[in-house]
Order: structure tokens, then sequence, then C-alpha cells
């Protein structure tokens, strides 16, 4: 015989960074398998070396890492996993990133800036990788600046779900902190059953276009329980006003609920001191006990992922695990 | 000598597919240049054949199309005049789309879907585009599709000085006609000096996601003059809706203001026998004789695309054109 | 375990634009498969919308569109398809063109025109297609046009064999309706057993090049049965002419043979009022009945289709579909 | 000041690989340039090393090579060349191949072949190729794989000027040696003032497809000055074949006129015994003196490539060059 | 007139990332023009915003950074700075790396790891860098990672001038500190006219390859003054037990020079501690006061750079710079 | 049923170049496959033809040259059964390259040269080479030349083992020819137990760079077995200068022993000449008879490359094969 036949077989295998350990552990868990085991050490100098303890060779790669400070080096570090796995010949490479780096610098907000977004789908797409998995993009256009396909999950159902079987939607106003995010609030509302919408208009004035004159609140608050939402809440500063707002114009209670729980430097504190009745995340990012206040209910969205990676690697279908939305 | 020298020149060219030869006539006029000759014409089974009919080598290329109906045959064809002037040494090549095509599908809506907006980026890249110059995207993140640069100009500043100058800010309410463009109306709101906004809820139910079940004018718009403002007006449907909604909850009076007037099939009559009181568009699109009815206002976009030709040609600043904004 | 392991499958999906629906039935019919259901439709401004109804994931895609007028409009569909296809996981996507668009712009014929069928090959690269399958090239270097696997597909062999099982060989003169032609003729004869050929010699003014001054058939027609073959029959002036020339130089009866019948507006009546006796053509092309006329023979392509995407799909080989020689 | 202006320059540079040295000396020459100085040798293995003797940054660079054999070195010459510039900062790179190499195998004529002239095309885009000049391909569709700008210049003008002014136009048929170079008779038959063309028409059995069973003259030959045609003479063998067949029909006498004379092996001797009475090349590759025979004229190519060179460096219209047809 | 002419001009602009002010101040002050003034700041949560305070339309742009610790970091805020000039239309990028990151990183140790500094390569390259400017490559095939041109500046001439000058070269041996570095201290010993060399052989147990058994000196140090080069000291382990094996074997004294003061943690007390009597470095990388210890030595590569720059921009020869040998 | 299900195969497929038949047929021999006939010509201007004689379609392709003299004409050869392997729809395609030809010129060692190796690089991965396999690279570093995965095999430990079991390792000293190969004879050293290890140090004078003033030897050779390494012996001047220098300097005997017997022109007899015991080599490169002197010992190669062509097949290590060091 002039040629070699054979089956081919195909393998998962599944990879992590070190931002995030325990939610690798969970997704691996969900999947009934082991994390890689790597060696992944920083030099004095700050530069990153990884190596697989074991052969990649023809695997299907799935590589996760959750994008918290530093967040720069967890991106490197990402990358040079990637560069690894292509050049040791994974035979597909897909990167997981709950939470999408940069996601706000998603345009020049004014000219001469980075599209910073975009330039991380680049850096990956350079790096080898062949798809992108992430959950709950602060913009969904962000899944266009990848050349290839994204696997867009939508946490935002978890949440929901959480918050109408924990509050009803009896008397609920979904409220947008700012105009932005308005069309968010639109699909919570219809998750909750129809119920009315809000959002808090900053005011400028045209000729201090950098100053916030007034926020005004439109849409119905007053003896209502309010959900605030956003994909993400970082310094908290935005988060906390608004729900301080809504209670002094008569809402009967808040509710706060974000995707991704960033909370950096003064977050946790402004949660725990504003009004809010309850804060729901999810662990897209670690959220270390320092940060986790009394009223915080933090979702997992392991068993999120696991599924996705099950349908990716099966051929299935992950638009299917969103009846259809994804 | 070894080498033989020279001091290079630089030479502005610009380009008109068949289009609007209006707007491309008018920006020439702006410019103090003519329309580089070509030939451009259609087989006899639809394919465009175009020529041109002096010599390109080294100029810097502007390329000018507005992507009107029939949408398809226009990106064609100015992928084909791109293709020409690459093969015919041309230096750089800039093209111009007044309105993007495809703007709307920016992403994934459910799965299996193409993102057709970053698809167009991507052909005119693959046939010699090295620069895009556009007016309004549908959303600001479509710059970020293109791996180059992009000159976004904005033309809402036209129609909100217009508006403000014909009707004031006294009892104005900028209203979005749906949750997504709130932001925008928000921008709107700043222009005129901090007035209110509203925008109109679409509630779904749950059960059946695809009916709404009925729109609420989220807002304070009783006794107001009504700005209702969106980067297009397709069918109008949306539009004329949301003008006679307003209207029947007390609005005094509105006012319709969007960048591209697509204006297809019905649209005319929808905006003529709704109860807005004007409708504004600029001229990035063709609006033949045939749709433009009494109460419409067309504002040429001619003047700010010369402008910004000319300081890309001259190396000067687009960002300036717009306060830094752009 | 530290990877999971299974079995990949491998899945044949075909697709269809909605350019010529009878020829992909038929191809799915000879396929044993359906076809892929699918949303498709254009917007009001003309914008095309498309989206499959079932995963696609991991399957190994075929795109058929017959590049018929609005020829633009079909390429974007099938580029939107393509893009959709790679952006939901396809795992290899076919992109079938039973007749190449643009393949007469396969070259400068002059200066600063564009090298159409290169861009065509380009944009379907940049979309996402990994492979093209084609039928019977206006030139065969277009595949070379491609940077990755053509299959290219010979109908020349289908329609020699209808001519000579229906007029023998006897007497039988081979004719290329124009000097760039001849090579196809001499395959043609090659196929008919090895008959005469002969050419039409378009003499040209050298102080008048664009007019051509005479017509001067090239080889002896008197008295025989002239076969007249093209790729392509588009407006038919050409072939019409070609026709009643050989007749007034004495050849006994006309029969035209061209893989692709383009039959663009007064093609039907040139070729029903010129003497042929018979006019072949495949139906890589919709021909819908008004362009059918009474000595008009089409002949199915889709037999050929299907097998050789079934050899594609099996990894068999295409080559020997046609005895080596594709 | 921020910023420190300056005044671009530009600088012709001449580069000349080793294979045809008196060729690019001559263009040098009419160019008024010096060839830029450089060390290129072959190390022991046949390895070949280059580096420039003077700086290159910024140049405006033409590299010439004439692909004659041993043709795989002086095509990996060429691009070790362009490397080099490219690394060297040379600001825009032009390669010129008065004969493209490999332009016979322009598509595959069985399954399983390379498209080794596409192939060299994207050799040279890859070493970092910006344009490319090149001198009467054997397709013109050659041109179309190459992704940039390619100056195709028409030396058959050269060729047919001498013939016209040499015999005449009286009593003159143009003859293809075969079928594939039809067009190009009628081409010359224009330049010539409008005379008749001929071929030879290679009759094959469909039961022995590789075998040739019979060469028929087609069209007028009988007491004609034949003027047989090709692009490149290789082997001399179809060729000197061709001539013999017609003066065995009764031409009155031959001459034979090809662009490029690759002229390997046999061909000096098969040509110098021949009926020919004249063959006429030019020097696009080099002709040394044991292959000059007693009937052959060379034309030289080099004012050609020499103006085409000023016009592209100084920005002018290569396409004027031939009356707009190239 | 159809084109609208000019004449073009060339700006210097010349950026600085956070990482090392003082240089960029330094090297700035030689070009005599400013830095570009920019906002750079980290968000929150370690995203990195930067935006150009000055039109950079058109601009030769120079973008320095020196990768110190945080080095990730300053890796994204360089390729961000890229970014961003490219989408702001800067004519052209050179990226300024005093000292390359990952360098040590250039292939692969052992199997499954990345090569990143190809990596950090292929990145700067996806951003948008036209071209590199380094010094002193840890190897230089580095160079090579690049497509595209590289400046590889060489500092070691500075060093080994200042020792040359401080010390003679009487009685000196130039050490490698291992068998790695051996060719390195050839150049030098040839700088120093033609003194010997030696270097540390560290021996390995082949049953266990990870431990060092022994440390042997090869060559002739006793009674002699050895100079202990490299290319960057960074913990200082190697170098500090090199100095007192040396010592301990006999040499008179000892210096230390390398080019990139990495001299992470206990690198200062390290060189402080051992018997060195100097050691010399340059300012790629910022060394701050609590690192600079008593005997130490800094010689500032500004003054190159900005030579280097300034040959660049005004095409001029950066291989001039170091007598025909960079 | 929509789709067409099946299981996917995977085919060996080998095939040769014409550069060393002996090698590839003793690799086929050891993998149990046939090598796949081709048609493979040069035509008589040298320009290369390739077919495949079998279907390659979805083939495991491996495909090897040994690059030796006329080495651009094996380049091209291999260049061409890449493309024709991609355009004939082979699924993967691993191009081997024993010896890496143009290794030695993998950086640039003064301004304006080529960097060839890379150069290579790139020519296959546009040719569509997906994989490297390669052995003994000059410099390791040309791993990351090409953009994808290389099997990077080592001989070296081929040939330490057999110096080892002939020699011992008693008294042994392991040479380095020149200063630049110090690092592969610390490797050579470790193998063999732990030895001591001396290079050649060539003195220049500054004034006179280019000329050696005397070359010294550093370490300890005197009554020793010499081992003299390299990865390659070419014209084998230094190398003999080398043995001659260590058996002046009273060296009790010399072996020599390099992975690739380059062995042009006078290496033959420069080794024969010199006092050498005894000179190994692999067979990576053919060594034709007239080259085969008495004392020279070639090891194969084939075994390693095979097993490493059967775990690439197999999703096997290759890692695996070298103890994790490869």
């Amino acid at each position: 015989m002039n040629a070699k036949s054979g089956t081919p077989k195909k393998n998962l295998m599944f990879f992590s960074g070190r931002a995030h350990p325990e939610l690798a552990e969970e997704v691996a868990k969900h999947l009934n398998v082991s994390i890689t085991p790597q060696s992944a050490y920083d030099f004095a100098n700050g530069e990153i070396f990884v190596r697989f303890e074991e052969s990649v060779r023809g695997c299907d790669a799935f590589v996760i890492q959750s994008h918290s400070e530093p967040i720069n080096q967890w991106i490197m570090e990402q990358l040079l996993m990637v560069d690894a796995l292509k050049r040791a010949s994974a035979k597909r490479i897909t990167v997981i990133m709950p939470f999408y780096p940069y996601a706000r610098q998603d345009k020049k907000h004014k000219g001469r800036e980075p599209i910073s977004a975009r330039l991380v789908a680049d850096l990956f797409k350079t790096a080898g990788a062949d798809r992108i998995m992430t959950v709950d993009l602060h913009t969904a256009q962000i899944q266009g600046f990848f050349d290839g396909p994204v696997d867009h999950l939508l946490a935002q159902t978890l949440l929901s779900r959480y918050v109408g079987e924990t509050y009803g939607s009896d008397n609920v106003t979904v409220v947008s902190p700012d105009a932005g995010r308005t069309k968010l609030a639109e699909k919570w509302a219809d998750d909750l059953g129809g119920v009315p919408i809000a959002f808090i208009h900053k005011t400028r004035d045209p000729l201090r276009p950098n100053d916030v004159v007034a926020n005004r609140v439109v849409g119905e608050v007053r003896d209502r329980l309010c959900v605030v939402i956003d994909d993400m809440v970082d310094t908290g500063g935005t988060i906390s006003k608004a729900v301080d707002q809504l209670l002094s114009e008569g809402a009967r209670d808040v509710v706060v609920a974000a995707t991704h729980g960033v909370l950096s430097g003064p977050a946790p504190q402004r949660l725990s001191e504003c009004g809010a009745r309850e804060v729901v995340f999810t662990n897209t990012l670690p959220i270390p006990d320092e940060k986790r206040i009394a009223k915080m209910t933090v979702l997992s969205i392991a068993p999120l992922l696991a599924r996705a990676i099950q349908e990716v690697f099966e051929d299935g279908s992950v638009t299917s695990l969103f009846d259809g939305n994804a």
C-alpha cells in the first residue's frame, strides 16, 4: 500500500492560566476532565514562562483565563499559552475569556485613541487562536472584532432568573444606570415578564461638556422595587450613586445585578455603604474574600461554560443553550 | 551618480461611483477638483465594467459611493474601482461611504448569522482600500471592523444645530424611538443645551418574545416639542408610529431628524401621513424628487466631506473639525 | 484522565442561495440530502439577510449559487452565507459557482481596469471560503486566482458527447466564433474523433483599431456540419453572426453548443432567428421558460456536480471523473 | 516645536542579478544611472549570498533579473535581493522580470499539478515585492496572479514593426504554430494592416489522446510570406516543424518572430536547419554567442524597459507607452 | 484641473511610554524635538488608556518604551500606542525597544514552550508597527522574527571603548560567564585589541541533567584583569558567582560589563557584595537610585538612539554608525 | 436527513523530491509505506514540472527533500510539490528538510543582507506548508522563523552515543572549532559524562577586522582525545585546520563529528589529509561514493525521521523521542 491509514481521534484538553484557578477547577469538574498540568511562573523581571507537561499534539484545546488585575499580565500569559499550543501542534485552540478585557475601549471616544478591544482580538488571532468563547460582552459588536467564530454566552438569563425567583416581578422596575444600557434594561424587563424600565439621564452643559450638571431619573420608580442592571461593576461609583438617587426619589427597595464583578478599589465599600438590599454577580472574575460583602450573592458561571465547551467539542449547538438567542 | 533623485509630489484625485452623482459633484466643487473621468457601465448580464480615462499612478485617491438601492451593485462597483486603482498604482486609496452599508447587521442577533458590517470592511480591505471615511455609523464600534484608519464624521451636529436654530430649546424633549438609541438622544439633549429625554419602551411577553405587547413612552412628553431622532429612517414604520404615539400622549408638536434618509418603499407616504411637523435628513443618500415630501428638509453633507478630504490630503486634523470629539 | 476523547464525525451539509433553486434541488436529490433550511430575504433597502435554521457546527459545507442576473446581489448573498458559516464554526466551506462570475474580466484589456475575476476569488477567500468548485472556466488560468484548491469540472464532455451522439462526426467541422476560442475548438475536435476545425478571423484596420473591418472564415466549412462552440453565450450577437456567416459560406448545417447560457437581453430572439438547427446549453445558469426557444436543448449539470461533491466529501478523486484531465 | 519637519526626496536605485548583466547595463545607460554595487556570489554548496555596498534606505528600488538557465538559481537570487532590500528599508520594490519564469505552468493541465506561475508571484510578494514589471506574458491572466500592480510591457509591437518594415505586408499570412496562439496571431495581423492568419491544427485520436495524429494547416499559406509568431521559442521543435510544413504546403517564404528566445538545447541547430529565412527575437533573455545563428536578429528591449521604469518612478503613465493598450 | 497637487512634507514625531521617561527625555533633547503630549493612565482594573493630544496624521512616528518591570504592562501600553497611531493615520511607525522583551525565550528549550520573542515581534506587527529599533539583542537571530526592517544598534562598542579607556588592554582576559556567550567574548576581545578569552564551563551529570556538578574556568585568568561580559544582568547570580570564581582562581581583578541592567530582586546586593571592582551598564532600562550601588557606572545610550532615529528619518544610513557592521 | 454523515479517515502519504532518493526510500521502508509515485522532471530551460500520479485528496502529506547542491533547484522543487499538494486538497502538509537550507544566513552579519533562513520559512508557508520537520538546526532560533509547528529533531545524540561507545569518555575533551559552537560542545560534554571542553579562539586585529591574526586553543587538549564537533562540515577548511592545530598542541588523537556532511569541493580531500582518526556524519545529505573517504563513518538518520513522522501522524509525542528535550 502506498498510504498508511488510520482513524482520527479527537481529544478535549483543558488549560488554565493562573488568574482564577477556582473557576477553572469548577469548569473542569463539570467537564469531567483534569486541567492539563503546566509550569507557569514569572521570571525575576516579570517575563512569564509557560510549558505544558504533557503532549498536546492534535488536541482540541480550551484555554481559560479570567482577566482580572493585573490584567495585562494575564493577557500576556494567555497569549503565550496559545503560542505554545500552536507550536506544539494543537489541532484547534479556543480561547475562553469569561470577561473580555478592554471591552469598554470598543471604539474611539475621541480622536487618536486605540480601539483596544479590536487589538485584543487581533493579538489572540496572531498568537494562534482559532476561536473565542466569552460571556456578556460590553457591546455585542465586539464579536465582529474577531475574524473567526465567537461563542458569546449569555449570563444575563442566569441573573434575571435568580432575581425573578427571589423577588417576583410585581412592582419591579428595571433601571439602567445610564443611557447606554437602556437596551440591556429592556431585555431584563422582557425576562421578568414585561415590567417597566427607567434610566438615569446625565445632563451636560454644552459649554462645559465634561461636567455632569444633573442626574435625572427618567421613568417610574416611586414605591417600586428597582433592579439596577449593568454588564459590569468596576469602581462602583455610578452604581452606588444610582442606588441612592433611586431611593431618594421614592424607590421602595433596590437590587443591583451585573455579570462581571470587577470590583476595583473602593467598589466593595461603596456597594456596602449604598442602600442596595442585595448585589448579585457571577464569578466570571475572581472575587476574593476581602471583596465579598454581606449582601453580595455570587452565581457560578461554571456550569454554563462547561456545557458550552462540551457542545463545541462535540459539534453540538451552543445557540440551543440560549433558546436560539445567541 | 548611482541613484537618480527627485522631489515627490502628491496628487489628490477624486472618483465617484454611479450611485449618487449629485453629491459627488457637490463635494468636487467644494474641493475645487473635477471627478476623474471613467467608463463605468453594466454588461448585459449585470457584470460591471470600470476603467479610468486618465493615469492615476501615484495619486492620493478618494472614491465616493452612496450606498442606496441597488445596494449590492454599488458595493461591487466601488470594490472594482478600488481594485482598478490598486492595480494602476494609486498611492493611497480612501473609500468614502457616507452611509455605511449593512451597518445594522453589526453583530449576530441570533446564532448562524453573518456579521455583514465586518464583512464589508474586510471586502474593501481585500480590494485594496487603505482608509475609510464615513458618516454617523449605526454603532461607533464599526470603526473597529476595519484594520486601518477610519475617519468617522459626525453629521449629528449639523442636524442639531439646524433644529436648535429653528425651534429653540424651550420645552423640547429629545425622544429615542426605541431603547437602543437612548445614548444618541442623550448626545442630542446635550447639544440642545441640556434638555430632557424620553424613549419608547417596547414590552414583550416572555412567552411570545417576537411580539411587542405594548409601547410605553418613558419620560416626559406632554405639552412639549418632541424631537424624535435616529441615525437612519428606512421604511419609516417605527418613526411614524413613535410620532403618533407621542402626539396621542399629549406632545405639543413633533420633529423628526435623522442623518441617513434611506426612505425605502412606504417611507415617504408614512412620513407624509404621520403627524410630524418637519422631517430633517442629510443627503448622505440620494433622495430623488419622488421621495421628497412637503415637510422634508435635506441638509447637505458635502461641505463636511470636502473639508475632511482636504484635511486628510494635507495631513491636517479631522478630529479638529469636531472640536476633538471624532 | 486529563483529556476527554471522542471519535470525530463528518457531516456533509448542502446550502443554496436564491438564484437557481431548481439546480440546487436537483443536486441535493442526486446527493440524497436536503438543502439546509435558511432564512434569506432582502431588507427594504436591498441589504440581504441570511440565517441558517439548523446548527452547522463542524459540518463540511457546500454552498451553491448560480451567478445569473442580478449577479452582484447573488455574489453578495453567497459571501454573506460563507461569512455566516465561518462564524458558526463550519469546519470546511466549499463555494460552488457553476458559472464563475466576472470570468471575462480575467485580465486588464487596457490600463486602469480591475481584474475582476481575481477580485472575486479574493472576496470569497476573505469571507471564509476554503475551496471553490466551478465548471468550464472562461480561461483555465482563473484557477490560479484562488489561493487554495479549485475543483474545475468539465462540462464540455457532456456537450460533445451529446453532439456526437446526435449528429455523428462525419463531415463535421468544429468552429470557434473568434480567434480566442480556437484552443477550445481543438479539444472539441479531439472529442469528436479528430475532425477539422475552423475559426472566424475578425480583421481590424490598424488606423481604426476598434472597428472590425471584415470577418473571414479560416478553415473548411463548405458542405459541412458546423458545430460552433463557446464557453458561454451572453447576448448572442457574436454567435448568431457566426452562424449566418457559416451558412452564407456554404455550411450544410450549424449547431451551437456552449456550457453557460447567460442569454441576456436579445439572446433568445437572436438564437431563434439565426439559422442554427439546434442550440445546446447546460443548466449552470437558470434558463427561465421565457428564454427557452424551440430549438434549444438544455443538459443537466446536476449529476456531475453531485458526483464531484461526493468525491470531495469522501476524499475521493475528482480528477478521476474526467479521466485524469482535470 | 514638537515635530521635526523635512521635505522628502525620492531616489531611483537600480539593481541587477547576475543572470544577464548586458541587458541590465544597457537599461542603466538609458536611465542614466549606475547599477548599485553589490556582493553576490555562491557559497560552496550553492547557497547564494548578496549584500548591497551602499545604503538603500528609502530608495525606489528596481531589481532586474533575466530568468534564463539555471532558472531556479536566478529566481532565488532575486528573492534574496528583494528580502535584503525590504530589511534595509527600501521604500518601494519593483521586481523586473523581462521573461516571467514558469509562465507556461499557469494552470493545472491535469490534476495534482502546481500552478507554478501563481507560486512565483506569491513568492515575490512574500519576499517583499511591491510591484512587478514584465514583458509579453505567456498569458495575460498571469497579471492577476500578483496581488498588486503589474506593468505588463508589450514587445510584440517592436517585433511587428520590424517585420513590417523589413518585409512589407503584401502577401503576408501570420501563422500561429498551434491553436493556442491564434489570438496572438490576430493581433499581429492587425499590426501588419489586416493581413490573413492561419494556424496549425494538431489532430489527436480520442483513443490515444497523447499522440498527435496529424498536423493540418488551417488557412491560406500557398505562395505567401508566412510570419510564424509565438511568445517564446524554447527547444524550437514546434516552430521548426511548423516552418517546414508551411514550406511543404507551398509557402513562398517563412519568417519566425518571438519575444523570448529561450533557445534551450537543440534550438539553435533546429532553427538554423529549418527553412526559415529569418528568426527574430528580443533580448529579454541572454542569447550568448554560441546560440547566435546567422539568420537571427535580436532587437533590444532595453529602451522600452528604461522608459517604463522612468514613468513608474515619476508617476507618469506606462499605459501611454502603448497607446492605451497596456 | 482634475487633480489637486501638493508637495508632501515629512514630520518626525516622538512618543514615549511611561516606563522610562528619563531616557525618552534625553533622546528627545538630542533630537531637538519634544515628546508628543499624551494622556496615558491605568483604569482601576489595570486596563491602560492612551490618547495623543495633537494630530499625528501623516507623521513619521517613533515610539520608545523601555521594557522594565512590570514588563507585560509596558508591552501592552506600547501596543496600544501603536494601534492608536495606526488608526490616527500616522504614516510610518517605528517601535523602539532598547531592551527587547522576552528575548531569552527565543527558542523552545524543551517541547511545548512558546517562542515568546517571535510572539512579541508578531504582536507589534499586528498592532501596526512598520519597523523596529532595538539594542544588543540577546541573539541576533531575533532580527529575523520581525517581517520588516529591524535597526539593530550595537551598544557593545560603547561599553568596550569605556573599558578599554579605563583599564587598557594589558593583561586583560575577556570572560564569558557561560558557554553561550563565548562568541560575544570573542567580539570584545577583538575590540580590545586581540586579547585572550576564557569562559566558564558548567558540567552536568548526564544522569541528573538539571544539576550543575561543577563550574570550570576554561582559559587563562591567573594574574589577569578579567572583564566578564554579557548582554544583560538579571538577578546577578551567574555573574557574581563567575566573579568570585575568577578571583578564587587567581584573577588580579574583575570588571563586569553588560548592556542591559535588568537588575531584578537581589541583583544590586549580589553585585555589591561580589568581588568585582566595577560594574558597567547602559541605561537601556531604568536603573532607579535604590539599585545604584557604589561601583556601578551607567553609560547613556541616548546619543546613539538619537543618531539612529535621525538617520532613519532622513533616509541616511544606520549601518554607517557602526562602520558597516550593523 | 438534512446532512450526510461519515467517519473521517486519515491517510499518511509520503512524498520525495529528487535530491536524495536513498534516504527517502529508507525512511519509507521504516514507515512501511511506499513513496507516492510522481512525475518530476526539468524542462529544457530548467523549469521543474511535478505531478502526483495518485489522488492525494485529504491525505496527511509528508514531503522530504535533502537540500544538497544544486540547492536552489531542490528548494524550488519542494515548493512546487507543496503547491501541488495544497491545490490537490491535501489535508495537512509537513515539509521535511533534514538539512535546513540557508541556515547559516540566519541574521544580518552586516547591513543590507537578507535573512535567508527566515525567507526560506516564509516561502514554504506561502506555498502551503503547515509544518516543518528538520534536524539539528544551525541555530535553534530558526524554529521561530516559521509561523507554525516545527519538529526539531536532534541527531547529536546519535553521534555522541556512537562516539561514546567507540572511544569511551576517558581523557576526552570536546572541542568547538570556533567560539560560536562552544554551547554545542557543552552539550556534547554532558552527553559524554561531564568531560572537559575547549575551543579555538580566532584573534583579529581591530585595525584589520577581516584578518585572523592567530588561532589560540583555549582549554586543555594535551594528551587527550579531542572530539571536534560541529553542526555541519562544508568545505572542511575550519575543521581540518582545527584538527591539525590540536595535534600540534599535543592532542593524542582527534575525531570529527558533525550532523550534516555538506562536503563541498575540497572537503573530502581536506578531511582525508588532515590528521583526524575518524570523521562521523549522518546521512541528512547525500554523500555520494566519490566523497566517501576511508575514515568516514555515516550514521543513518532514517529511523529517527520515520519515528518522528509516525508520532506526528498519530498525534503522539515527538518530544518524548528526546527525553523531553526537543
